[in-house]
C-alpha cells in the first residue's frame, strides 16, 4: 500500500466522502489512489477557484470538511482566493496540494516554488508530509485541525510520499477534543453589563450562532431583555425566513455602520469579532462601536455557542418559553412589472423562494434588497462571500448543492463577480446540480463606481471608466451557459424574469437566467 | 499631488505605458491618478491571471515592464500562476498590489491577508511602500529591480500612501546600470572545454540568447565548431523560421531528454539552467545530463549574452563570414484532407503563417508537430508557458497583441488549459486585439493520460477519468468566444479549419476556431 493509498483510507474512515479536484502531473499516484476508491465522490473544477470555493459552500452546509485535490504551488495559488473566503467563513476544508518528490526540490524543475509561503496566509493550519510513514499521522493531524476549532488545512504531499510504501499504518477514526464547557465566569460578566445599559447593549453573532436554533436562543435574549440582535456585514451562513429570528445586519457603508452601532454601550461578541469597517476611508473611523462602548466576548469561534446563549438567557433570568417576536407576512407591496430591476428581483426571488432552498448571495450591489425581503420569504439557508474575495458565489453554489442534493439552491451573482470563476458553471452541468442562478447583468462594476464618489471623484474618464465598466462588448451570459452546457435564457421585463423564475424552479437540474438591468 | 499621482507620474516618466488592471476599492485613488493621465493606456482583465498573464505577454515582445493593478491579497492570489510562467520566463513586469491602509491592518478586516508572504514565491522582488513620501523611491526601485536584471517586482501600495499628499517628489528617469562586460575566463574556459571535445559539446541558450541575432552567432560556433545547439524543453520567446538558427529542443519525455543528451561531455549555458526533468518519477533521473558531463556557464541572465556569444565564437577562431546550415523548406507532404488532426492543424498553420506573427503555444500535447515545423515557417517569435502553470495562452497572446499591433497573434491553446483564463478571450474583444485563437478541443487532459501511464496504472476507472476528461458536457468554444465577443467558428475536418484559417487570417481582430479533434 502507498502513501496516496493511506491519505485516501484516512479520509474515508474519518467521513470525508468528497474530493473537489484539479489534478496534475504530480498527484498521478493520488489520482491512482482515487480511482481504487469508489466511496469516494471526486468532483473535476475546470479552475481550481472552482475546487476551493466548491469545497467552501460544501463545508458550509455539512459542518464538514471536503478534500480540494490542487497541483504545485501554481494550482494552489489559483485556489487562494476561495480559501480566503474559506477562512473568513471559519469552513473546515483539507487542501491537498501536491508537490514534487522531495528530492527533486533542489533542481528548481520550472513548477517548483515556495507552497508554504503562499499557503500560509489563506490557512489556519500547515503540514508538509514527511515521507509515505507520515502520511497517516499528518492526514489525521489535518482532519482535527480542520476541525477543533473548524477552519482550512493545508497538507502538502510530496510525489514520493505519495508513491512510496507504506510501512504499517493503522487507520482509524480520529478522537476530536470536545467543545469546552460554557465560560460561566464571561456569562456573568455580560449578564450584568447588559442588566447595567437596559435598551443599550446588543449580541451581534456569527458561525453557529447564526443557526435557527442559536438564534430562537438570542431571540428570546432580546425580547427578554431589550437587547438588539445584529449579524455581521458579510455571513457565512444563516438561516433565515419566516418563523426565525432575524438579526440586524450591520450595513456595509461606515456612516450607516457607526448610526446603527451609535446608541449601543455595550456590544457582546458570540463567536463574533469585534465589527470594523470593510475598507479605510480618510477621516471616517475604523472600529464601527461608538468611542466607549465595551466590547465583551459571550464565546468564541469553536466553543458551544448554543450553550452560551442559553446559560446567558438563564443569567438574565429570561424564560425559555418567552416568545420572540417578528414579521411573518411580506411587506404589502404590488408586484412590479414592465422593466426589469434589481429591487423586482429581489421580490420576486423572495415571494417564489421555495422552502428549505439554500442562497448564494454574490450579487454585491445588485441584490441588497432580498437579505431584507428573506425574513419574510420560506425559510432557507442564506449564504454570502465572507473574506471580500470576488468569485465565490458560482463555487460555493456548486458545493451547496452537492452536500444538499435534495435542495434548491439559488445563487444571486454579480455579472462582475461571476466572471472570476465562471468555470464552475461546467461542473454544475457535469454533476447535473439542481442550481438556479440568477446573473445581474448590470454591466459595470456597481460597487467601485460608488467607491469613486467616496473618494470624491465626481465626473469620471475614459480611463476610469474603462476600469469599472464591462460594456464594449457586453457579457452575453446565455451564451456562456451554453458554452458550458448549463440551459439558460435570457430576462429584461419583471413579466420574463417571473415566468423563467417559475420554470427554473419546477425542474431540476443547473439553470441560469441572466437579468438584464 | 498624492501618492497615486506620483505613482503614475513615474511609470510613465520611465515609458511603462501601459496598466493592465482588475482594480478593487481600496485601489480608487489610483483608479483616479490613472484617470488623470490619459497617456497610460489601462487594459480591463475580468480576472487577475488575464491580467499577469498579459503583462508577461506584453514583457516578452518589447523587453519592457508593463504595470499590473491588483486588489489585495486575493487579487494578488488570482494573478499569482502567471506571475510564476513570467518569473520562469525572466519577464520584467511591475505588479502593484493596493493594500488596506496602513493603520487599517490591525482591525484584520476581511480583506487583510499577508501579501508579502503571497507574493514572495512569485516575485524578484517585493517591497510595501512606507508611506507617500516613499511612493516614488518605492517605484523608482521597482522599475530599476524589474530590468535589472529583468523579473518580476511587485509593490505594495497602502491606500494611505495612495492618497496621502507628497512633500515634494522630483520624478525623473532612472538610471539603470549597464550589464557587466564580458568575462572572458569564463569564454576562455569554455572555449577550452569545447575544443578538447570535439563533436561531443553543447551550448544551451535561454532569454536573448534565443533571439534571431544572437542564435545567427551560435549557429556560427555550432557550424565552426561541430558543437550541437539546444533549447529548453519550455522557450519563453524564440525567433523562429526560415533563414533563422533552429535549436535542438530538448524534449519534455526524461527518456527522450537524456537520449538527446547521452553523448554530450560539455554543456555549455548561455543564460540558461542546466536542464532537469520537469517531473520526477520513480527510478528515473532528475538531471538531464549524463553522469560525469560538464556543465560550464558562458553568461547568465541579465549578462549581454550577444557579446558573449561573439567574444565565444572569436576565440575559437569561428569567421564571422562562417555560414550556418538549415533547412529552407518544408518537408515535403500532402495536403491533409477529412478529419481533422493535431498534426494537420500544425502542419496548416506552419504553412499559413503570416510573416512577422507571433505564436503563443499553450496547446500542450496537441501541438508538438508545430515546434518542428516552425523551422521551415515564416519568420515569426514562437513562445510557450515557461512555468508550467496552466492558463497562460490566452493572456499572453492578448498582452502580445496589445506589444504589438501590427502582428498577427497566433495562439495554440489546449482546451482544458484554455478554460483557467477564459476571461481573457473578453480582453481581446473590447481592446479589438488581433489574435486567432485555435481551440485543440480533444475534451480531455491528454497530458495527463499519458502521465497516468508513466506511473504505470493501465486501464483508469470512473473515479479518474472523470477527473482526466473534459466530456459530459462537451464545451461549446464557439458559444464561450461569442458570450465573450468574440466572433468564432467550428472545424472538424481539414478542409473547414483552412478555410477558416485563411478568413481569419485575411482580417483584422479577434478570431477564434474551435479545432475539433
Amino acid at each position: 500500500m502507498n502513501g496516496a493509498d493511506v491519505l485516501c483510507d484516512v479520509l474515508l474512515a474519518n467521513d470525508v466522502p468528497v474530493c473537489f479536484a484539479n489534478p496534475g502531473t504530480s498527484e498521478m499516484h493520488f489520482v491512482a489512489a482515487l480511482d481504487r476508491k469508489p466511496q469516494m465522490r471526486c468532483v473535476l473544477g475546470l479552475f481550481e477557484g472552482v475546487v476551493t470555493g466548491a469545497a467552501d459552500g460544501y463545508a458550509r452546509m455539512t459542518d464538514r470538511p471536503a478534500a480540494t485535490l490542487l497541483h504545485t504551488g501554481p494550482g494552489l495559488a489559483n485556489g487562494l482566493a476561495n480559501m480566503h473566503n474559506a477562512r473568513r467563513a471559519l469552513s473546515p476544508m483539507i487542501n491537498i496540494v501536491g508537490d514534487h518528490a522531495s528530492y527533486h526540490l533542489s533542481l528548481d524543475a520550472p513548477l517548483t516554488s515556495d507552497i508554504e509561503s503562499l499557503a500560509t496566509p489563506m490557512s489556519n493550519w500547515v503540514r508538509r508530509i514527511a515521507g509515505p510513514d507520515d502520511v497517516a499521522p499528518a492526514t489525521e493531524a489535518a482532519y482535527r485541525a480542520s476541525l477543533t476549532p473548524p477552519g482550512v488545512t493545508t497538507l502538502i504531499l510530496p510525489a514520493d510520499a505519495a508513491w512510496g510504501e507504506v510501512g504499517a499504518a493503522s487507520v482509524g477514526k480520529v478522537k476530536l477534543a470536545s467543545p469546552p464547557a460554557v465560560n460561566m465566569d464571561a456569562v456573568r460578566t455580560v449578564a450584568a453589563a447588559i442588566r447595567a445599559a437596559p435598551g443599550r447593549a446588543g449580541i451581534i453573532v456569527r458561525g453557529r450562532a447564526a443557526r435557527a436554533d442559536a438564534l430562537a436562543i438570542a431571540g428570546q435574549i432580546s425580547t427578554g431583555s431589550d437587547v438588539r440582535l445584529f449579524s455581521e456585514v458579510l455571513t457565512a451562513r444563516m438561516q433565515r425566513g419566516r418563523g426565525r429570528v432575524a438579526p440586524i445586519r450591520i450595513p456595509y457603508p461606515v456612516d450607516a455602520a457607526t448610526a446603527v452601532l451609535r446608541d449601543i454601550d455595550v456590544l457582546v461578541l458570540v463567536g463574533a469579532k469585534e465589527p470594523v469597517a470593510f475598507f479605510a476611508y480618510p477621516g471616517k473611523p475604523g472600529r464601527l462601536v461608538r468611542e466607549g462602548c465595551q466590547v465583551l466576548t459571550l464565546a468564541t469561534h469553536g466553543e458551544n455557542l448554543n450553550a452560551a446563549l442559553e446559560a446567558l438567557r438563564d443569567e438574565l433570568g429570561v424564560k425559555p418559553s418567552q416568545q420572540t417576536v417578528f414579521a411573518t407576512a411580506f411587506p404589502d407591496e404590488a408586484t412590479p412589472s414592465g422593466k426589469l430591476t434589481e429591487d423586482a428581483i429581489a421580490l420576486s426571488v423572495a415571494r417564489k423562494l421555495p422552502a428549505d432552498a439554500i442562497i448564494c448571495d454574490e450579487a454585491v450591489t445588485s441584490a441588497r434588497r432580498f437579505f431584507a425581503l428573506s425574513a419574510f420569504a420560506a425559510p432557507h439557508d442564506y449564504m454570502m462571500g465572507t473574506g471580500g474575495s470576488i468569485g465565490g458565489g458560482i463555487p460555493m453554489a456548486t458545493g451547496a448543492a452537492i452536500a444538499c442534493p435534495d435542495r434548491k439552491v439559488i445563487n444571486l451573482e454579480a455579472d462582475g463577480s461571476g466572471m472570476y470563476t465562471v468555470q464552475g458553471l461546467w461542473t454544475q452541468a457535469r454533476e447535473k446540480l439542481d442550481v438556479v442562478t440568477i446573473v445581474f447583468s448590470n454591466r459595470t462594476y456597481a460597487i467601485l463606481h460608488g467607491e469613486m464618489r467616496n473618494v470624491g471623484v465626481g465626473a469620471i474618464g475614459e480611463n476610469a471608466r474603462r476600469m469599472l465598466d464591462l460594456d464594449h462588448p457586453s457579457l452575453d451570459w446565455v451564451c456562456l451557459a451554453k458554452g458550458m452546457g448549463v440551459e439558460a435564457a435570457r430576462a429584461d421585463t419583471c413579466e420574463r424574469f417571473d415566468a423563467l423564475l417559475d420554470s427554473a424552479l419546477s425542474r431540476r437540474g443547473p439553470f441560469l437566467i441572466e437579468a438584464v438591468l
